[in-house]
């Protein structure tokens, strides 16, 4: 059974996911205001035992999906992390020896079957399809060995980017990561208890349909044990935080000429064990 | 009157700022749990006016400064934003047509006079001294002409990293930028009132009193209101929001050979109309 959070009349709720709908837990446990607070205090597993036997609350098309995570201290994404990414810009370079990191925040993403917004600014919408994981345990310099025990749980992303505006100014890709509501992550929570959930699992990104972006989390070239492991040295990691894990070769400005989103494409991240993230695209 | 977050017997407020030490203003605002809340309920003026006439609560010395928003939804610092800061890079190319942005974490950062971190990864800690402005009225897509009356606050950012981790990869400054500690914010906040206060104001950096960085924000490539214009563009700003605007030439790593800050210096950055804002070093 996974989690997620859901709004439903204007109220959000965080709750159990079954067939038919949600199970809104967040009303019996009113000292966990979001699943952050209930990763912070280890319960996870305690609230998926409460979900057991319960009655759907919310029955599917009366709520909308939210981020399941919606007020993380941080949002920590790891960019070209596939081995033909680095080829992709075409600059010469080496792969790197340390992975690039950049940050979004959480107004950056939409829940699961919201529309990436496109602003009027730009038609460089695109999709980068990953894997993020919540962090369950925090700490400062995790060992590697150690570090896979540090995920309370797993979730997709969708890491739409305006492409231009990635490269808008001299360094940092800041501003065109964190347009609002140009992302999505969802569709829930996938409670982690296995490595075997992570180290080598099958990932792919469709549009209407077509596959974009297919490869295997074995292939990273920093794993997300090295990558807990690399960003517990300089910050602490606590309880909720996201670290989006990077995404596969074959996004729409890797095309000649390349292709961007537009109103009405169906964006679909889909990875083994975790489920598939839908969105679809509007015009703000 | 100044406002400020301290901490004392291990319990953190928020108040005025006196000649001999604090006035503790929260316990008589329940409501507002930090200056963010404060400064979301458009209250500093009336917290202001509650604090005439009160007497100092926590004299000099028995209390430690805090950063003076602990909790705002984002820290976006603003690169390369004076005239001679381009040129520094010796890469050739013209100033960038855009503002180079990244995040800071709120824990980056300490408060006045507690000291910056040194961690054992590395010898490289580098002071930049800014000014920092503290949103008061939200937006998206504010208009230049009107940024400014968005503003609720001025204060000092010691915007201090680690020159190694900041090229480890690729591409982004992320992981030289965020060490925990490695950075301050402070003493204060100075409520903004006048277009004057930030404008055109000298900003000095010294270290063990020598002159390290010496400029006035009017040479800025892009001006306070420019920034408040251009960030809003892609992301909302909220009550609360930190924009560090910038740090002159003069940092450790432009001396050759270059000069690393070490346990025992000491930091200050000062603005007119602002104040001081003091570190020390010290090794973790």
């Amino acid at each position: 059974m996974n989690l997620a959070t859901f709004t439903a009349g204007g109220q959000q709720f965080w709750g159990a996911v079954a067939d038919a709908g949600m199970i809104a837990l967040s009303p019996d446990f009113p000292q966990w205001e979001t699943l952050r607070n209930v990763i912070e205090a280890g319960a996870v597993q305690a609230v998926l035992d409460a979900a057991a036997g319960k009655p759907v609350t919310h029955a599917t098309g009366t709520f909308g999906w939210d981020i399941p995570v919606p007020d993380p201290e941080k949002i920590i994404c790891v960019g070209v992390n596939f081995p033909d990414r680095n080829a992709e810009y075409k600059d010469g370079q080496e792969a790197p020896p340390n992975m690039s990191l950049f940050i979004r925040f959480p107004r950056s993403f939409v829940g699961h079957e919201t529309p990436l917004t496109r602003p009027p600014e730009t038609p460089q919408l695109d999709y980068e399809g990953e894997i993020a994981i919540v962090i369950g345990k925090g700490g400062r310099r995790i060992p590697e060995a150690e570090a896979l025990s540090h995920i309370a749980g797993l979730t997709l992303c969708n890491e739409g980017t305006l492409r231009d505006w990635v490269r808008h100014a001299k360094f940092n890709v800041t501003q065109g990561k964190n347009w609002d509501g140009s992302g999505a992550m969802g569709p829930w929570l996938v409670p982690f208890t296995d490595p075997a959930q992570i180290v080598d699992v099958h990932l792919q990104t469709r549009v209407n349909g077509e596959i974009r972006q297919d490869d295997r989390t074995g292939r990273m070239l920093f794993p997300v044990a090295r990558q807990i492991a690399y960003i517990s040295t300089f910050t602490t990691l606590v309880p909720g935080d996201i670290i989006v894990t990077g995404t596969p070769t074959g996004a729409g400005a890797r095309f000649d000429p390349p292709v961007w989103l537009v109103p009405g494409d169906l964006i679909e991240v889909e990875a083994d064990g975790i489920g598939t993230l839908r969105n679809g695209v509007v015009d703000e």
